[in-house]
């Protein structure tokens, strides 16, 4: 335990620790950044500070390459800040925007207002952690607006107060998220992992791409209130990490990829024993999943996992492609290594 | 705890207790009965012991009325038992006929050979407990048969060396079976409740009547084997059977339906949490409790359960029958208190 462990401090005495000086630095007319988005291997089911958004167990995740948020900043003058995703303007309203605004208001002197425009190559809140994607490019692209030239470690803690799987979308590659014991969160950062797995794929199976009834934030709550199953996932998730970390380390897909959907199946779990019942899978995404358990028990090395939606994605290796692509037509296929 | 709790016995010698001389009887030439399947508001899913069936946890069923098994035994002059299920002669092979025969075969003098002609007015294997109506209607009828005049306790215990949930089949209206700490599962019984609840309501949605490509017997031994969640279940299970009886004896639908639909998504979140993931519903099942949750959503009081397969089975009041089959036109509705 750290010194602090006992202590709670608020995140924007926090902020004005890390930022120091710097908050008042004079922005740039403009910065953009990109990020990648990232699939938990093992994931982050559940907060234990909700400010901070500190997690219950730390995560390991791939980051989807090519697939992510582009983010340009401007300085505008203006009362309140724009937000503009894939082109249009969204309202204040939106949870994501709303969100979105909240972070910038947290890190910026009142007066500077700014237009946002984030593009996201991958559908918002269905479950491919855009929201992921989203905030790491926020946080990327105001650091060089902002000129505060921060270390990663800090980025990511900035990145995580927007959206917990963030704090792991700052970087290409395997990327394992400490969940970290302190109260400020200054131990729950994210880092890469120095291992490469060219022959790795993911493939992304879009069941749906509109917004799910119910956002992975309250999933979560509603889950840690009212699952019992659920006080037994800390442990499971723990020494899934684990397992999966040992596993890209001895390159042993099997291993790995078995490991991450008995993870993402028994996060599933812990949703479907809340109540009320949280069920994100949609009667689709059921046949796409028995279609992989179908191919598997005929031999081939096939695994899948998801997140807090309908979306399933499949693990398997280069050698393997030609039949994923043939038993899933619309596949899309991602070469986190490329 | 009883005297011989950490003893082991077999199941030969506590037959031999339990039948005594009437195991020698001369059977008359025939003789049947009728038991109806169940549904468990509470459920058993897990064995402490195999050879005996003996669970996990206590379990609370209410029974399906006219919804059984009608079992017919005659003697017969051949060198093995005949099994006729809905008419039609079985091959050995099948599991419920293994099972079935080997059931016949320890609680009968080894020289008596049986045609068992059974009829289930719900389908095999699918999820509706046949297996339960079936084990029950046999130990009734071979009871009749053999002239043995058992009392329904040492009844309950006969049904469940053939099927644990049989031990709850004897009877009509809601059933409580004890789980018990004895080795020989004597106080592993069930016994009725003494409340009627004439204004309940089961609906079954049957998706599929298809054998289930996972038995109960297999799934649970699955689930403990390899489910880091179960290790919470038995807990959830006994907490969940004292409400719903509390319920019960207070009239209290939405707590008695809301506990047992909770129970029943707990159990099933403990099958997707093994390995390999054990999910018995069907996108169709899917679609089904979507419509549940949505119409409870608009405020009509209507609760699921689901058992080890993919059909759902609601629960409500006679008050809102109509509203309930205009939104399931193919709704089998039972009347457990007729």
């Amino acid at each position: 335990m750290s010194q602090n462990s006992n202590q709670t401090m608020s995140v924007a005495i926090w902020l004005d620790q890390v930022l120091g000086a710097a908050k008042n630095n004079t922005p740039a007319a403009q910065a953009s950044a990109y990020a990648p988005s990232n699939i938990a291997l093992s994931k982050y089911w559940g907060k234990r500070e909700a400010s901070f958004n500190l997690p219950v167990t730390g995560s390991l995740s791939i980051s989807l390459a090519e697939h992510g948020t582009q983010t340009g900043l401007s300085v505008i003058d203006a009362p309140a800040h724009q937000v503009i995703l894939n082109g249009e303007e969204v309202d204040a309203g939106q949870s994501f925007v709303t969100q979105l605004i909240e972070w910038l208001d947290r890190v910026l002197p009142k007066h500077i207002k700014l237009r946002v425009d984030t593009h996201n190559t991958v559908p918002t809140a269905a479950g491919l952690a855009s929201s992921a994607s989203g905030f790491a490019a926020l946080t990327l692209a105001t650091n060089s607006l902002m000129g505060w030239h921060l270390p990663e470690q800090q980025l990511s803690a900035l990145a995580r107060l927007g959206s917990g799987s963030a704090s792991r979308s700052l970087w290409h590659g395997f990327v394992k998220w400490q969940a970290g014991d302190r109260t400020d969160g200054s131990d729950s950062i994210a880092e890469p992992l120095e291992q490469q797995w060219p022959q790795l794929r993911i493939g992304l199976l879009t069941i749906s791409s509109q917004t799910k009834a119910v956002s992975s934030r309250l999933g979560m709550a509603r889950t840690i209130a009212t699952s019992a199953l659920y006080q037994q996932w800390p442990q499971q998730a723990e020494s899934d990490l684990v397992t999966i970390e040992r596993a890209i380390v001895a390159g042993d897909f099997e291993t790995m990829a078995k490991t991450a959907e008995h993870n993402a199946m028994s996060m599933h779990a812990t949703m479907a024993s809340a109540w009320p019942p949280l069920v994100y899978w949609l009667p689709e995404s059921l046949i796409q999943m028995q279609k992989v358990w179908q191919l598997r028990e005929q031999g081939l090395p096939l695994y899948l996992t998801m997140d807090a939606g309908p979306n399933v994605k499949l693990l398997f290796e280069a050698k393997y492609q030609q039949e994923v692509q043939a038993a899933f037509p619309d596949i899309q296929i991602i070469t986190p290594f490329a």
